[in-house]
């Protein structure tokens, strides 16, 4: 690409849509990723910006002078261009603010920075397209066509009193289909669904996704209206949403990703597998405690790697089915009724696996009551399994703790601990020793 | 509930939104719920039906008559309307079609049953606004009036030509902010993403994601128009794929919910369980192969657990970071530089838990010999359980196959097994029997 002259590969690129843009300046050097921002105006890279990785663009911006970014948050609505200035040092946040040209946005951006960016506040854009109720149809499409030049897409109409309260909406069905002479007052939908500033990305998104709204409006302590969230925000939000979730039960912490440098994947990890590690040390005292049994029924010890992989696996089935249901709110009755449900579950599944469990053994090591000793114990692993993995879910979620941490090596490692424990007990009581 | 008068009830229930009313029937008996159901207005019994639970949709479906499903059915959006038509066995399908009044309506839901339900063409709707090219503003107005009364909600219109095929769009925004006496052909923006109707829905949420659209036409092999799919759907559709990939990893293999049969759990959580005492038994044949040293060395035995609990973690935790990057698109570069990211990457998490492990076990053991022989082989199980996480899904990926099904339970017990292995031969290396 770097070989073209300057005017060919504006040329080009002025063919692309911005979004393939950004992933093809996530690929390329430092340099390149810089000289082509500057090459473009600010109308195209700021919308490209947008969409670039954020590492990448971090670096970009440490090549751009504040004037240079002040340029492309101009370009930005108040949203994006609040979640770029998020990402500076502080004082570069302070020096591109006060270049900005458009000294309405600046303040308008100044207000969002103050929301955390996991709230309804940190997600909102302020443009939008408000008309107030004592306005007649006519005033009310004159402001509209001045407000709707700022807006990148017009959902609803949002109606304010003087006191720029929330009343209601119009939609724009509504204005394709009825003459222009009728008062607002009149024609104006007093029911609509709002969050306010402080709610939850979650809850915004579980509201949103509900009533399969695109736009919502969003109003501060005193039902005034300062923002809409739109849905392609919440899309993100659900997306993002998932994949902590996925990576928590992956043992993962952070949000990572493959590209990501090692040293941020080690953080990440590296938490988990010491879980594993503290673990493991742990299940082999448990062993040692059993160590007198090792010469005489050395086949208990060959069974204890299945053992704690089925209690693991049991565990983490039943915690991702509870952690799923809470996300999506649908996990009704009560906690005992679960329990019984879970515990009934494993005992199906678990007396199917220790049926062909007792006839491997006994056909392999031709004596029963090894056999009967470690399929037992397995049907009794698989139960404790499964209610440790209903029950942790559960209790975190009453507590107030993301109960998606219970799900993936939390799970894992304490059914491991357990599951061995049993297993040596039961087997210890079986065979008689 | 069922105590109040119908009149009261009624009153009630209009006041209450669709969604929320299909989350309280969720909860009722079937009685009850198909009570209530035939109470209310089809117009708002319609929308109830579309949000509730699947299995509560298809008994109170059961309790109504081909003619009361017609109905319910008139009311919908073609999109919806066929959806639940595709749920309803194949004569009542045929019923319920004949019965439907609008037969306009019911020629569309027919089209769109005809497509997969995982396709461009399941999604879609056939209500849309479009405009012909050849017409001028004043005509566009008109019909798009009495188009847009069917239409719930207006995103863009389209513009096709006298073939049908399509051509462009006009976005609302320039209907507001355009003269009505423009002719189309000099304000339509030529240029409008599409997708094709045999499209898959997963490529079509990542497209409109990606370019944060909020509908997007659908087409023909002819590039005729032939519907629109919103963005209320694809977050549907994201929010399943992730629920899915989810539920792999955790070694579920069907779409559950919490409150499904303990039959339906039970088939959907058995074969991974099987899968994984296949992989136990496998692992008991391993450790029998080394019985020689358990006599002399039964400390090596009390940490397989910790081994295989080790392998199974890191393995997980590369397949998921794989198989998300393979979900995002953003895995780049080559195979080759990944795994060996993964390598230096494991080795770092290895190296730094084999140390903690060499001391505990020395000063547990007082066997400078043992704790290197476990701690050493430790480091190689990782970096392998590392690589074997990194490969499968990309390998899978490559042929074809979802790579979500090699996280979990696959990797965790093809890891196990490898590990254990590992960890034998090479503690028998260093302890030099």
């Amino acid at each position: 690409i770097e070989g073209t002259k300057d005017s060919e590969l504006l040329e080009l690129l002025e063919e692309v849509h911005y979004a393939d843009v950004a992933e093809i300046i996530d690929d390329l050097n430092l340099e390149e990723a810089t000289y082509i921002i500057k090459l473009l105006d600010s109308e195209k890279t700021s919308d490209i910006l947008t969409e670039l990785n954020e590492d990448v663009r971090e670096k970009i911006l440490e090549n751009l002078s504040a004037k240079e970014i002040a340029e492309e948050i101009d370009e930005l609505d108040t949203d994006d261009a609040a979640d770029i200035i998020s990402e500076l040092p502080d004082e570069r946040r302070q020096e591109v603010i006060s270049e900005l040209e458009d000294r309405e946005h600046a303040k308008e951006i100044v207000e969002l920075l103050r929301y955390d960016e996991n709230s309804a506040g940190g997600l909102m854009a302020k443009e939008l397209v408000w008309v107030n109720e004592n306005w007649n149809v006519m005033t009310c499409v004159r402001e509209m066509r001045k407000q709707a030049e700022e807006v990148t897409r017009v959902h609803s109409i949002y109606v304010v009193d003087d006191d720029d309260i929330l009343k209601g909406r119009l939609s724009l069905k509504d204005l394709l289909t009825t003459s222009t002479r009728t008062p607002i007052k009149e024609i104006y939908i007093p029911k609509v669904d709002y969050v306010n500033v402080h709610d939850k990305a979650e809850d915004v998104a579980k509201v949103m996704s509900k009533y399969d709204l695109e736009a919502i409006p969003v109003v501060d302590e005193m039902q005034r209206l300062v923002g809409r969230i739109t849905i392609d925000d919440i899309v993100d939000v659900i997306r993002e949403e998932a994949e902590k979730d996925y990576q928590l039960a992956a043992g993962i912490t952070k949000d990572v990703e493959a590209d990501d440098s090692i040293w941020q994947l080690t953080r990440a990890r590296l938490p988990w597998l010491f879980l594993g590690l503290v673990g493991g040390i742990g299940a082999a005292a448990i062993m040692e405690g059993f160590e007198e049994m090792i010469s005489k029924y050395a086949i208990l010890f060959f069974f204890t790697p299945l053992i704690a992989a089925m209690a693991g696996n049991v565990g983490v089935q039943s915690s991702a089915i509870i952690v799923q249901g809470l996300a999506n709110d649908d996990i009704r009755g009560s906690i005992n009724n679960r329990l019984w449900k879970e515990m009934l579950l494993a005992f199906l599944n678990g007396l199917v696996l220790a049926i062909i469990l007792f006839f491997v053994v006994w056909i392999w090591k031709e004596n029963p009551i090894e056999a009967l000793a470690i399929s037992a114990s397995l049907i009794v692993v698989i139960v404790v399994a499964g209610i440790i993995g209903t029950f942790i879910p559960l209790f975190l979620n009453k507590r107030g703790i993301d109960p998606a941490i219970a799900t993936g090596p939390f799970i894992t490692t304490s059914n491991d601990i357990f599951g061995i424990l049993i297993y040596f007990l039961i087997a210890k009581l079986i065979i008689g020793i």
